[in-house]
């Protein structure tokens, strides 16, 4: 039966999805129309295909991309370094943000890191096995936004080596504003490492005219923090495996001195030329703003189902309670195989107490599409 | 001066040579010709481009491979499990192989590593700081080929945790054949973790018709064994980062089991694909064949140069020792400067006692180059 099919394939992916292309593989029958799991800006990768076209395919170019050895670790860093306005000697490029977090968490993390849950569950799952890890749990009576007051004492009180902070957050996407962030990187300041996971920034504002938020200010403020910044979400490049952090000099030298060598692929360095240059982030700011007033029509519209609460969110994505008394993981099977939409099952995310999904803004026919498979799995 | 630049720049990128890309970048008035210095079969790659452009680019599947999160690491190891014969639970794929250089070096070398010299320097770099290395030099009178018997009595008498044998060897190419190999791994077979790097095999023959030298069946009998193979430089594809190793499926779970979650890229995936596909392979055997009857040719006119040396190889570049009183970085400038050859100055490598450069082969056309740029630096 499909049920049980699926519910091994989503064993087997510990606790990440499978991606469409393995469940499609191992389940071929089976249809996916929307992947409502996969969080990614689709106008961004529309904006970089029609760059790669120009660039590299009607060039030619191509090939001595995918022929040749791609630069150094430290030459990478070079591409971004002006329009980040960092020094290369500060950053630190990964083949994807995932590389960037288990470097980081085997590396710098110390004996005891303090998690917020619900959480991406790489930053505890990728400890040392020596690594105590607190969790600091966020309340579902309050929305699992962050109180900063309260996370502050709580940090102050178990003294960890190592703090994660991801903002917006995922799987929810709670936003602690600019302001309250600063406050609590002061309050925090004595301990060792605090990681500020950035992949989902591109998607917050503060103004009506969706600016982006630029927290590396923080850094010269604060030199215990380790920016950590995704780019397959926002540019919608996650097959290039792509990501870059920000950290002290010292901490670059320590990870490059004993390896990362060619970590990043002729293609993702392509990529982050792209991203060095003004023209293209212009381009790339509108397709980003046109996606988050999509996304907010998309929450518009969901905050007005029945059967559901949608969490506030400044991602590109809502955590979404099922509140009709069915299951999660029924509310995904009946979306996935009913209406060939796929969402992500929360189950298995430690710090959610109920039943939840959580389900990505996609291109607005797309949200569509979602919208009414909410609908129909609610009804049955 | 651009020797001076030239220099830097080899300083800047420690003990490995900058890609060409990097030194057109930092010295735009220097012109490159031919890269004599980068190891790879050009006929493989395309091959390579060719498949590409047909299954990819003509069909616009290029962007789903770019968009989309590539399968988890255990997924793409199904893909060229059934070619490799090798269950999917022993394979670990990488970020090319140096990734699986560091992981492993940094996971299960253990307190005293042994390493031969002279050799690809990612071996000793990527240990830990509390690793001991003891070094077995191979010797100039003997033309730095291994004496098994020697080895096997050295690593005896220090009993170290970690061997590493590359074969054919980098930067000399020397091969230790398939049944001296077998005598060396049941000798040693006390030592915890033996790593077989074999990057270079595809270039390595034993009989008149260039057959594959398959090391695969000496897993079953040595569980010590870590199988390390890189994808770039026999199939042309260094900027994919794409490379496997075949382990105990201990060492496979204990990597997994915090990292590596998605280190391989959507176009890697696309080539382990193709490498998985038994048509495919059979049309690379052409172009391996091809390469290594052209790199046959190229040996043997290097051969007959005045003022060098060549050493034996069994891969896909010679190491030439400099015997008309130049230095290997006088020489390598020259090459450079005069003809727009790059070739690999070795005067950084342990091991070596007197003046180096390692150069690869390439296609027919370039190797004419190469040998009229070699005499042209012999006779300044």
């Amino acid at each position: 039966m499909i049920k049980q099919r699926i519910a091994e394939l989503k064993s087997a992916s510990g606790t990440h999805s499978p991606s469409v292309a393995t469940m499609l593989k191992e389940i071929p029958e089976m249809k996916i129309n929307v992947d409502a799991c996969f969080l990614s800006n689709p106008y961004a990768t529309d904006l970089f295909i029609q760059h790669l076209e120009k660039d590299l395919i009607l060039t030619n170019k191509l090939r001595d991309v995918l022929e040749f050895y791609p630069p150094q670790n430290h030459e990478v860093a070079k591409s971004v370094s002006s329009i980040l306005n960092i020094s290369p000697s500060n950053i630190f490029v990964g083949n994807g943000a995932i590389e960037i977090i288990q470097a980081v968490m085997h590396r710098f993390a110390g004996k005891k890191v303090c998690v917020i849950i619900p959480t991406f569950s790489s930053y505890y799952e990728f400890v040392q096995p020596s690594t105590e890890v607190v969790y600091y749990r966020l309340q579902k009576e309050n929305d699992y936004q962050v109180d900063v007051k309260a996370f502050a004492s709580f940090v102050q009180k178990e003294k960890p080596d190592t703090v994660i902070v991801i903002n917006p957050n995922n799987p929810n996407g709670g936003y602690i504003p600019f302001s309250d962030l600063q406050w609590l990187l002061s309050e925090i300041n004595f301990v060792s490492t605090v990681i500020l996971d950035e992949s989902f920034i591109h998607f917050a504002y503060e103004d009506a005219a969706y600016s982006y938020i630029n927290n590396q200010s923080l850094i010269a403020a604060h030199d215990n923090i380790i920016i950590i910044k995704s780019m397959s979400k926002d540019f919608g490049v996650a097959g290039l495996r792509a990501g870059y952090a920000i950290m002290s000099e010292t901490k670059v030298n320590a990870l490059l001195s004993n390896g990362y060598l060619w970590n990043v692929s002729g293609l993702a360095d392509y990529f982050f030329k792209l991203y060095g240059d003004k023209q293209f982030l212009e381009k790339y700011h509108e397709v980003r703003k046109k996606y988050i007033q999509h996304t907010n029509t998309f929450f518009q519209n969901l905050a007005t189902l029945q059967g559901i609460k949608m969490l506030p969110s400044k991602a590109n994505f809502a955590l979404v309670e099922i509140i009709n008394g069915k299951t999660s993981f029924d509310f995904y099977i009946d979306m996935l195989v009913n209406d060939n939409v796929y969402v992500r099952d929360c189950s298995d995310k430690i710090g959610l107490d109920g039943d939840y999904v959580r389900i990505a803004a996609r291109s607005d026919e797309e949200n569509t599409i979602i919208i009414n498979a909410i609908v129909n799995a609610t009804n049955i």
